[in-house]
């Protein structure tokens, strides 16, 4: 599977074009509103035959472009987020253990929670696409949007760090200017995790956090599929 | 090789960690002197052996962070940059078709001018990191520090464009969000190079650009590595 990592500077997004270069079925996870433009070019440049338009979770710092690259695109991709976020414009609500075809490679739905209620971190063969549940040496907030820092402990320890160690872990943000992990180096370093869940949830909890900035929109935006 | 990817964001520029994961040699090109704390740490948590600080150029838009990089590490790794440069504070003085070694991988030298007349690009197996000469969609200004356009279309068609398409493109920067892109794609998409040589000249001598705000002080800067 190929893999092609966009940044939207405003909200330190990053966005993941995936395509199967036999089929050149493709893909895109967490769009991001104010990109479509660049988007919808880069899939037609590279010939691609956009498929999916996937969300890792209800976003609140930004609006999703998933409605509108629907609307560009001819062949009709289809929008697809958690079954919990009970989304009425999604065209696929999507449960753990769920895959999704490009050609001839899937695509491996895995429910994450933790940040949200409807979290997926999506699998394929050597990679993860996390999200928010967990960000290089760090992981989602947990204090809105029925967050829970016990259920991110659980799903990023009892469920991420259970793939193969050179996994390499794709986040939905990085505020820092890195890119890309791996399981093994997320295990090893990352310094949340290391104290256990109890240390975890009161570590979470602790924190005093504004309110984003974009929530009272992005919320109720991205649950029109930012249309 | 693994590749790690690194952005600044006050500069747009992308620096990259390279290793060879048999003998954990690394080479760090085009480090940002604000971001020497986040590449020290993660080349120490990734128990990398810092061997190479290497340079695509003298930049006029940030301060390399080679000089601190390499005070900072025991084993010394070795600044270098092209000859036409002539630092005194670079290790190394590099000429077209050098070889730099990471264990058993080698990186070679290409000496691709006119962004300056110090531009090289690193290529290893399956992949190029062009600094400022080729970039995604684009190529770097051609109007100061002995810029010339006819040498940077020289150097994009006669050198780069012969490497094999599937090469991936790693540029010193993006403004877009853009992060890789391949020599076949931008042998077929970037619209500066579609009309010739001639056009090439016209419009890199027609850009009106202004003068990059931090040239007064990054170029000697960096002719001092930084220090």
């Amino acid at each position: 599977m190929e893999i092609r990592q966009l940044f939207d500077p405003e909200s330190s997004t990053y966005s993941y074009l995936l395509w199967d270069p036999a089929s050149k079925e493709a893909a895109l996870i967490d769009s991001v509103k104010e990109q479509v433009d660049r988007d919808e070019k880069l899939i037609r440049e590279l010939g691609l035959k956009l498929k999916w338009l996937l969300e890792t979770h209800i976003h609140a710092d930004h609006i999703t472009g998933a409605g509108e690259l629907r609307a560009r695109f001819d062949k009709q991709p289809k929008v697809a987020v958690h079954r919990a976020s009970q989304s009425h414009c999604a065209d696929r609500l999507l449960d753990d253990g769920d895959e999704l075809k490009l050609g001839d490679e899937s695509i491996q739905v895995l429910y994450t929670p933790g940040h949200t209620d409807t979290d997926i971190s999506y699998r394929i063969d050597g990679a993860v696409f996390t999200g928010d549940t967990l960000l290089i040496r760090g992981s989602g907030r947990t204090d809105f949007q029925s967050g829970d820092a016990g259920k991110a402990y659980d799903s990023i320890t009892g469920k991420l760090f259970t793939l193969p160690d050179a996994t390499r872990v794709y986040p939905g943000h990085d505020y820092n200017g890195l890119t890309v992990s791996t399981i093994g180096e997320e295990k090893r370093t990352n310094p949340r995790l290391a104290k256990g869940r109890e240390a975890y949830i009161a570590l979470m909890n602790a924190m005093d956090l504004p309110k984003p900035k974009r929530i009272d929109e992005a919320v109720p935006g991205n649950l029109r599929c930012g249309s």
